[in-house]
C-alpha cells in the first residue's frame, strides 16, 4: 500500500485477462463515481495490448446506461505478453504520460495485476486493481467479481443433467473451469449435490470415485453426478471416463461447459460486488492512495497491498469438499 | 444459548412460516448428516399446525435424493397463529414425549423461532433454529436462506423491464417483497441499477423521487424503474404510480412480483448456505447445546441465542441505498 | 395485395406499438439480407412519432452484431396518436421522399399495419408489415414474434409461483398480458396447468371457479393457481382476489407480471420467426409487391393483404381452455 | 393405421429411448385424460426392460400433480436390445396379458416405436404412439416433443458465450446434440446467430468455414461461433479445433453441451405439445385405431401410421442453413 501526492484529475480503467461477469457493473460503477466527483474518465480498449496501441475511449455517464446486467466487458480484454517485457511497460508509461492520465483502474486476475504493480514501481503511476475473475483465486478477498455468477451458470448445468440422470440411471462427468484451483469445482459439486469432486489441490484419486459409485449402487443408487475442474488442458473429463469405463466398464457421459461459465448476466453478489469495489477503487484513488486492490472480507471493503495480491496463495478451504462426501451418500 | 443433558437418539425436523427456496437443501443436510450420526430423523409436516395434528413422517436417506435444487419446502409449512396459546404448546410437547422425539430443528424466521424457543423454555425440548426467510430480516446472521435467490429472481424481472424500459421511454415501478423490511428493495435496486428504491424503514418522499425522474428526464434519460418494497398490503405500487400521474403527468407501469419471489430453484449460495447451516444445526444438538439459532458471520458458522435472534432488530445499513442512488444520477 | 414499380435502392425499417422480444432479430435479419441485395438501409427511431421528427439513422451490417439475443427494439417504439391525422401522414411522406426511402418495412400490431396501410393508399409508398407483438392477436399468422417468448416468461413465473402453492396449500392468482385475447392467457394456463383460465373472449363465470376450487379441496387439493388474462386496466386480478375472499373466504394471493412478459432474450422460436420474416418481407419489396404482412401458415412464410390482418379477427380456439379444464381436475 | 376390437379398459403407459423434456407432461395429460374416461392406468417403469421385468405400477390423478414441469420422465427411461429378439417380445405380451392390459402408450423415437410396431404385428396388442425425443427426426409430425426446449437450452449457451467471444476476440466452437440428423444444430445456429453450422446430412467442409473466419476477420470481425452436431461420437468439436488450429493458427475454444441439452424444465412449446399428443394418444385408443403415431401437422394433431413414422427419412430442409449463412455474414 503506497500513498502519494499527484493530483487526481484524469483516470483511465482497464480489464485485462480472462473476461468475468459483473465486469461492466465495475466498470460502470467506475466511471459513474468518478465523474460525481468531477473526474475524467477514459477507458483503455482490450486490456494492455490496448493500452500500447494507445487505443482509449472517452467515457461517460450516459454510455454506462444498460451495461449493469451485460456479461463480458465493454472494455474489451486480453492477455497480454509483451508487458512482460520492461521496454513495453515503458512505453505504457509514455502513452499514459501523453493522455495526461493521473490514474489507472485495473479489473482483472492476478496477471494482470502483476502488469499494474510493475507500472506503480518503475513508473509512479498510480494504480488500483478490482479482482475481476470467475476464478477466485485471489488472495485477499473473499470473494472476486463473477465467481457467484460462474458458480450459478455451472450449477443450472448440472441441474439439467440432475433430470436425465434421475430418468436414465446413469453416470456423468461435468467439467468445470479452474485450472490451478477448485473454488468453482468445490462449490458447484456442493450445490448440485455431486457424488465426487476432483479439484487440481487435491487430487481424488479415481479409485475412490470407483469405490464410491460402486458402494452407491451396491445400496440402489441409480445414477451419479461427478463434478472436475478442468486440468491443465480442457477435455480432462474424457480421460476420467475413460478410466472409469476400463476399470467398472461403466460408461460415463461427458459435459465441457467451458467458456460458457464466463457469459451470462451477472448476479446479483457480483453487481452489489462490482458497483461497492468499483466506486471505493476511485476512493482508494482519491485518498491518494494505491499500489492496492481493493477486496472484500466478511463483506466489508477493504485495501490489499496489490503485492499481496499477487503473491500470497488463498488456499481452498476443505470445509466444502468435506461436507459434499458425506451429504452425498 | 443453553446446555441440556438428554441423549439425542432421534430428532425431528420442520419449516415454518413462509416458505424460502433453500429449504429443502437444509433438510436434506440436517437428515444426511443426522443419518450419517446413527440418529433416527422425522419430518413434522406442515410446521406447527402439522405439530400439533400430529403429522410426522419417518425421513430417510434415499427420500433426500434430487431435493437440493428444488424450491419451496417438501415437509409443507404455514402460520399457526394457534401456537400462542400455551394449552397448544402443553399438547405438542406432548406428542414430542409421545415420538420419543429428543430434539428439534426449526427452520423458519422469528416468529416460527418464537415458538421453538417456548418449546425450550417450558417443557424444556432441545431445538435448534435455522434462519430461512427470503427477507433476511433475522438479527445475527448477515444471510438468512432464500435471500440471495429471491433477490436474483427479483432481479431477472427488473432485467426484463429493462428491455421494454429501453425501448419505449417509460417509468416502471416494480414491487418487491419486504413488508418491515428493505432488504430485498435495497440489493435488488442495487443491483438492478433502479432510479430510486422506496423501503419501510426510510420512506423515500415521492416527491423527491419525483424531483429525480424530472431532472433525468431534463438530462435526456428517457426511462426510469423505480423498486418498491410492499407496504402495509401488497399493491403500494399502484398507489406510487397514480401519485405520480398525479403530479406530473407520467404514466408509470407497475409489475407486481408477489409470491414468485418466494419460488424458483435456490441459487447456489443459498444451497450452500444451507447445506452448512443444517450440518451445523445438527452438531449443536450432538453437542447438547441448544436454545441457539446457527447462522453465518464474516463466512463464519456462527451460534446465537434465540432470544438475541428474535429479539434484536437487524438494521439495514444506507450503503447500498446510497451508492444506489449516486449510481442511478 | 399490391405490385408496384419503383425500383427499390433505398428502404427503411421501423418498430412501431409495443415492443415484442424478436423485433431486433427481424431488423438484423431485414438489415443483413437488404444490404447483401444491395440495398441502402437506414432504421427509423421511435415509430411513427420518430419518421414524423426526421428520425432516420443508417443502418450497417456491423451495427446488427449481437442484438439476435436482445429484447425490446434497438430503433425504439412507442405509439402515435398523431398518426391518425391525414395531414401528419402527408407531412411523414414528403420527409420520405425527401429521404429518398423507396420502401418500407414496418414492425408491429395491427394499430401500426393500419398507419402502414393508408401511407401505401394514401402515397403510394411501398411498404411490408412484419407482425410483431406479444398478444399473438394478428389474423392470418399463425404466430407473432413475441408470443413465444411471452408465453414462456409468464409460464416461469407460475412455476415458481407453483414451488410455492406446493408448500403451502394457497389460492394464487397470475395476471399475465392480453388486454382483449386470451392467446397469452390460454397458452400460459395449459402450459402451466392452472386450474382455471380467465380470457376476454369466454369469460369464465368467478362461480364456476369457486365451484372448481371447492371440489378440488374437497378430493384433497391443497393449492390452486390462476390464470388471468389483464382486463380493460392492469390490476384486475385483485377485484377477482376480493371476490374470492368475500364468496369463500379464500385468501388467494395475486402476482401481476406487467411489462416484464414483453422483455427477455427471444426465444430460438421468435429468433428463427423473426429471422425468416425479416428476409422475407425485403424479399417481397425487392419482388415489388406491397401493402402487404409476412406471416406464417403452418410453419411456411405467406403473405396477407394489410387490410385482412388488420381488419380480419384472429378467433381463439377453444381447445387448449378445454384441454386444460380436464387436465387441471 | 389399423383397427382393433376390443374393449379397452386398462392401458399402459411407458417412456422409452433417450429422455426428452416435456415427457411428463405427456404422462400427466394421458394418465389424467384416460382417468376422466374412465379407464384404469398404470406405468412401465424403465421401459421395455421394465416390462420383462415387470416393473408397472398404478398411476393416479394425483400423483400427476407438480410434473408437468420437470424434465426428465418419471417413469424412466431407457435402451433395450434385449427387445430386438421375438422370445423377449413374447415374454413381454405373456406379462400384459396377465395384467390385463388392453393398449399401450409409447412415448419415445423411432427405436421405441419399433418394439412398439412389433407388439402390435406379432401379439395384436393395440399400441399408440407419441413422438419423445429431442432430435426432432421423426417423420410424420413436425415436431417432437422435447425439441424446442433442447434447442432453447443451447440456445442459452451459446447466448453465454457470446458475452465472452465479444469481450475476447476469440474462435468458438459449440456441439450440440444430434448424431444423425442436424435439426438441433440448424435452429440453434440460425437462433444463435452462429457463423457456421456443421451438421451430418450435409458436411460442411472445414476449409469453406476457415474461408468464412478469415473473411469475416479481414471485415473487421473479431470473433466467431461455429456450431456442430456430435459426429459419430461426441468430442468432435475437439476435431474441428484441432484442424483450425492447424490450418490457420487459430486457438478455437471447445463447448460440449452434451446431455444437459435433454434436461431442464419444458418450454410452454413443449408442455403444450406433450398435453395435447398426451390427449390424443387416449383418444385414438378409445376409437379403437392403433398402430399410429400422434404428431402435429401444420398446428393439428395427426395420425400417422407407426410403419411410416419408423421407416420414412424426414429430410432437414435446407432454408435455415442457408438463411443462417446469409444472416452472419
Amino acid at each position: 500500500m503506497s500513498k502519494f501526492s499527484r493530483e487526481i484529475k484524469k483516470i483511465a480503467i482497464y480489464t485485462s485477462g480472462g473476461d468475468a461477469p459483473g465486469m461492466n457493473a465495475a466498470i460502470r460503477s467506475s466511471v459513474r463515481i468518478a465523474i460525481n466527483s468531477h473526474l475524467d474518465v477514459v477507458g483503455i480498449i482490450g486490456g494492455y495490448s490496448g493500452l500500447l496501441n494507445g487505443e482509449i475511449d472517452q467515457l461517460s455517464q450516459r454510455g454506462m446506461a444498460n451495461i449493469i446486467q451485460r456479461g463480458g466487458t465493454i472494455l474489451k480484454t486480453g492477455r497480454c505478453p509483451e508487458f512482460h517485457k520492461a521496454e513495453n511497460r515503458k512505453k505504457a508509461a509514455d502513452i499514459l504520460a501523453r493522455e495526461k492520465i493521473d490514474g489507472l483502474i485495473c479489473i482483472g486476475g492476478d496477471g494482470s495485476f502483476t502488469g499494474a504493480h510493475l507500472l506503480w514501481e518503475e513508473f509512479q503511476i498510480p494504480i488500483v486493481g478490482i479482482p475481476g475473475t470467475i476464478d477466485n483465486d485471489i488472495w485477499g478477498t473473499d470473494f472476486t467479481i463473477g465467481f457467484d455468477t460462474a458458480v450459478n451458470t455451472a450449477l443450472e448445468a448440472i441441474d439439467k443433467i440432475r433430470d436425465t440422470a434421475a430418468s436414465h440411471d446413469r453416470l456423468f462427468i461435468v467439467e468445470v473451469m479452474g485450472r490451478n484451483s477448485g473454488f468453482i469445482a468445490s462449490s458447484v459439486g456442493l450445490a448440485g449435490g455431486a457424488e465426487e469432486i476432483f479439484v487440481p489441490e487435491n487430487p481424488a484419486s479415481i479409485d475412490k470415485a470407483i469405490e464410491k459409485i460402486k458402494a452407491g449402487a451396491a445400496r440402489g443408487k441409480t445414477s451419479s453426478i461427478l463434478v472436475a475442474a478442468e486440468g491443465q488442458k480442457p477435455g480432462r473429463a474424457y480421460d476420467l471416463a475413460e478410466q472409469i469405463r476400463k476399470k467398472i466398464g461403466y460408461d460415463a457421459k461427458v459435459c465441457i461447459l467451458g467458456h460458457l461459465q464466463r457469459g451470462g448476466s451477472p448476479s446479483a453478489y457480483d453487481r452489489i460486488l462490482a458497483s461497492r469495489l468499483g466506486a471505493a477503487a476511485v476512493t482508494t484513488l482519491l485518498e491518494k492512495e494505491c499500489d492496492v486492490m481493493v477486496g472484500v472480507q466478511a463483506s466489508k471493503v477493504v485495501r490489499i497491498p496489490l503485492a499481496d495480491a499477487i503473491n500470497k496463495e488463498k488456499v481452498l478451504d476443505n470445509e466444502y469438499l468435506q461436507l459434499a462426501s458425506i451429504l452425498s451418500l
